[in-house]
């Protein structure tokens, strides 16, 4: 998919939502508990509930990975259950991988050959070779940390290294490799205030951000710092919108939480 | 396993090799193509020849995640095959992992307890929220990347930040970390001088260090530098063992190549 499709689709649906596909078994409700694969039953619920407010889905591959076999087969399901019904949809694999060379092209297999995602989350601290791998897939997109939601983000990614943050000179280098072009950054929300200095480095890049809802972070200080003239904005929720509720009801439940933020997009797209 | 479990193996077998089980299926003899398992059947031979020379087996995730289910599933056999049969050996899923919190914990379970594994190789971008639940699991070692093998190791590992290089922060900040006494840490063979600034900040953890043989790395400049009365090091070989043959032979020859590794290993042990 290009970017420019990922645009025609969050202006069609006055949404520039992710939907987080963090499936824990002991958080859904228990009666999917029955079916043959409760993971992929409780995604396809939450999909067909949400498709036309979220312009992408973004599994992250702990939770699968966690139930073996089991949550890996779940996975390869949700995201054919995605590509077959809905392939207008930017499909995120939240993986956060990253190896020398040769062996990252071999995950670059495995997220958009093999699995047939749009994009994969990757890693920033092996430097170019492991980043590269990734962009030699001129069709798909590689989504860099940057700058991450949680408190650890200040351990590493903020510390200054010759006059400048950790997490400026991963973006500043990141635009030297092979393909950038395809390359988009995660920022967290909780960080939304950074985004004016980013927006100074990666002026057009789409960004992922984590952190609005559950983590604190705010959607109108995001879209304020961080919004370019084509969006260049996926705002993610995942438990904020996809536990909304434990009962039977659990998808219309999240579709209502989905609705919330997509009124919220639309009014901000509309004051554009 | 503990540390010390690790150190009485290395003493009685004379070598600290790690054997790197990054199995290709276009690199595997052919005649293996004809097995239900191929990947596996792989492996079992790869172990049966070479576990009394060997302390450690390291598959990489990235070679069987490119094989969806099938390789997710060799995976798990291996290790299954490596707990059953060779309980003494330590075992290192090299996963290059690393997330928020909750998510950490995801995949600490994916790999501890639901694979097996005795540790994971972790990034340390996130930060402490991102490796602490890995420690978390006290019985079980978390291996950060520091310095790398690899030329991107250059790109962001080796800059300076406040006076210091961003790996010996990682190294100096991951020291305050709940349970990391539990940590290990990966630095690259091809980087071998710089061993001897790494051990004045860890003096005594085992280091995974990968890079000898198909990289060019010194297990001699390795050992000179990096060594410590416990030994402290796993000297991984990944593709100079494991694909010394693709004919019919290729578990002798990589025996053979294990051999040669672990020689040089018993003089060095020797002599000191």
């Amino acid at each position: 998919m290009t970017t420019s499709d990922l645009v025609q689709q969050i202006q069609n649906k006055k949404s520039f939502l992710c939907i987080g596909l963090d499936v824990d078994i002991d958080k859904i409700p228990k009666h999917l508990l029955d079916e043959e694969d409760p993971i992929f039953a409780f995604n396809k619920s939450i999909i067909d509930a949400t498709h036309h407010l979220a312009v992408a889905y973004k599994p992250n591959t702990a939770f699968y990975e966690a139930y073996g076999l089991k949550g890996w087969k779940a996975l390869e399901k949700t995201i054919q259950y995605l590509n077959t019904n809905h392939p207008d949809i930017f499909t995120i694999a939240d993986a956060k991988r990253g190896d020398i060379g040769n062996t990252s092209t071999m995950y670059a297999k495995a997220f958009f050959e093999d699995l047939g995602f749009d994009s994969v989350t990757v890693a920033p601290y092996m430097g170019k070779d492991s980043v590269e791998p990734f962009l030699a897939f001129t069709d798909k997109h590689t989504i860099l940390l940057a700058l991450t939601s949680n408190k650890g983000a200040f351990d590493f990614q903020t510390k200054m290294v010759e006059g400048t943050e950790v997490y400026k000179t991963v973006l500043e280098t990141s635009k030297t490799w092979v393909n950038s072009k395809n390359l988009m950054y995660v920022v967290g929300a909780t960080k939304a205030k950074f985004l004016a200095d980013i927006r100074k480095i990666v002026p057009d890049s789409f960004l992922l951000v984590p952190g609005v809802g559950a983590q604190g972070g705010s959607l109108s200080e995001v879209c304020n710092y961080g919004m370019t003239k084509d969006i260049g904005l996926l705002i993610n929720s995942s438990r904020g919108i996809i536990y909304a509720s434990s009962e039977t009801n659990f998808a219309e439940a999240a579709a209502a939480e989905a609705v919330k933020l997509q009124q919220q997009m639309e009014a901000i797209l509309n004051a554009r």
